[in-house]
């Protein structure tokens, strides 16, 4: 028995944050790796209130198969809060997806030709590099700082591109954002060279001293898709994210959509509603943005205290999930995991991340998921692995 | 603002089913179009215990990330329950899925190239072809009787098939089954030819009298794909099903499931288990299958009754969901599905099923949405307008 598998899937390739994981699994690592929400912050009393009321009140209708578009109440709500962001947007532009992941996959499909050009920042979000993958495009990666990609070579490379897949806030995996002018400057790109814009957005509303600028797609509503989650303020085990097309994208995206899982689940979309309609997000979401930012107050200051003379940088995200850290050029990241995860703790190895040309002397931590004592001791142990190299 | 759409999205066109889900929610229409399950089926009390008891227990894990395998016990029992059916499979095996729509979606992106050849049913599931589609195959219809499609045909044609997609039990939409003789008869071509098979089996515990034969894949499990679903004996609105693949062919496919949508909402999982685990099918699916014969029955009673010298023919299921008309050659559903909404009742035209040379004078009734006093008065009237056709 032979089977003939599709050109896509030999470009396919064993997920290294899959793998990643797994190792979560394994009792007695200290996971900075993952980029797991804390779940402490689940509000799985008001879940379990909430779906008692959804089953009690309309059992069967939750139970339904159900518009492939989302469910009614759920995209008004989305639009709306949206419309409070600065984004000009209708309910009927709302495409509820089975996490914003599903999001990126619909996007490539309806987007991407086996060989067509795609931008993205450096490094970017390993789970697009994987979603778009299959669809066989041309990744290009453009020159980024410390702000995300640089208007000038966005502007050099955007000529044939299907569109350029961008994270302003808080980004996976560096946690840089984007200035205003940064903002800016690539809406007049996108605007002066007809360059679509794939906006990614599931950190935004995790920021720690102020509020990130307005999204790019609140600039340039008709040339930007807009992917949101609620992963990260509610729950990712719900699997429950949302895309904001223009409308003359969305009749393909939402095809696209049915065909891949006829709708989301409409028990979780139903649940997600009553647990937010009356506005519980506004005293839910400052709660877990205290956390983390304490969190990454105990992570900067580790290490500060355990990596002085080891020639290591890193970033200082305001807001999000993750640091970035660039190890002394010599240094690959990979190779030191496994000795990390002996020692007991675990990380993302930076070059997962590149779409080409990987810089292999970097590695992205979470400080959300480990608790402040487990961070000091995660930095201590890389600290101790990173000076035995020296 | 130009969008340069990628060529699968020209391929791909508004869902009929999707349009006809929507005239569903108009009220007052007698609904045999979709292939809704009978709500009064749906195990609420017995998912809100579940719900409560999985959020109690382990609440932070059951709205945490997961693997993307799925939840390990419940690929267990998947495993385990497939095995009482005759299969050979391994829990390893097992990939959860959202509903077995995303099992479709997946093997299309692991299988198809553009330009392969796939071979289907005549009629088949119009699902698949829509999750075929975005990955262009060239879909050739197989040659079909009332027990599904032809071995010789399937012979002639499976030389450079990347697979045939046969539903043996129930189809949708015909309601046909394939005989225990046919079965291995088409086991045969596979074997002989190295066709693969890829087997959806979403209706196959529905039947009424009698289990239908053993599925395809017990008897030749490294060359078949096997599709199941907790949406006809649960509920769809959990969006949960499952895909059984040789482990040759499983890491690509978790790959693309990963892609895709990182997992099934672990959550839905955990409650699916702990609803499934103890028995709860063994009394709760006889159960459905009573009310569904009931309603079989009613119908086909109505069609005797009514269609009286019309020269309309269908089908009797054994099982599953629907009931397949032909109509007098000259008439042509689709153009009288208006007529049918507006005088009270909804069908699925049966020329949507067909993936070349459609033939319109078909259409498909699902007999399990409405109850018996509902199925009589929808055939009424489809009766009726069928009189005035004449």
């Amino acid at each position: 028995m032979s089977w003939t598998l599709a050109q896509r899937a030999h470009k396919m390739n064993p997920s290294v944050l899959r793998e990643l994981l797994k190792v979560t699994e394994q009792p007695g690592i200290i996971n900075l790796a993952g980029g797991l929400p804390s779940p402490q912050t689940f509000p799985i009393e008001a879940i379990a209130q909430a779906t008692q009321k959804v089953l009690t009140e309309d059992g069967q209708g939750a139970l339904q198969y159900a518009a492939s578009e989302g469910y009614g109440p759920l995209r008004e709500w989305v639009a709306a809060d949206l419309r409070q962001q600065g984004l000009t947007v209708q309910a009927a532009q709302v495409l509820i997806t089975t996490g914003s992941q599903q999001g990126l996959d619909l996007v490539a499909k309806v987007l991407i030709d086996a060989g067509a050009k795609v931008l993205v920042e450096r490094p970017t979000y390993l789970g697009a590099l994987q979603a778009f993958a299959p669809m066989e495009p041309q990744i290009v990666s453009v020159a980024s700082d410390e702000e995300g990609v640089v208007a000038q070579d966005l502007r050099t490379q955007a000529p044939g591109a299907r569109f350029a897949y961008l994270l302003p806030n808080f980004q996976n995996p560096t946690g840089r954002s984007m200035s205003e002018a940064r903002r800016a400057e690539l809406i007049q790109v996108a605007q002066g060279t007809g360059l679509p814009l794939l906006e990614d957005n599931p950190y935004g509303d995790l920021w720690f001293d102020q509020a990130p600028p307005a999204p790019l797609s609140a600039r340039h509503p008709e040339g930007c898709i807009y992917l949101g989650s609620f992963s990260k303020i509610l729950a990712p085990g719900l699997r429950l994210g949302y895309l904001v097309a223009p409308a003359p994208l969305y009749p393909k995206l939402l095809q696209a959509k049915q065909a891949a899982d006829l709708h989301s689940p409409s028990f979780n979309q139903r649940i997600v509603f009553e647990v937010i309609h009356n506005g519980m997000l506004t005293s839910h979401v400052p709660r877990i943005r205290a956390l983390y930012k304490a969190q990454r107050d105990a992570m900067l200051a580790a290490l500060t205290r355990e990596m002085t003379g080891l020639d290591v940088h890193w970033s200082c995200p305001q807001g999000g999930m993750f640091v970035w850290l660039q190890l002394p050029p010599a240094l690959d990241a990979a190779a030191l995991l496994p000795q990390a995860v002996k020692a007991g703790m675990a990380f993302v190895p930076g070059s997962a991340f590149y779409a080409d040309r990987p810089q292999h002397n970097t590695l992205r931590l979470s400080f959300v998921t480990a608790d402040r004592p487990a961070i000091d001791q995660a930095i201590q142990i890389l600290a101790q692995l990173l000076k035995a190299q020296a």
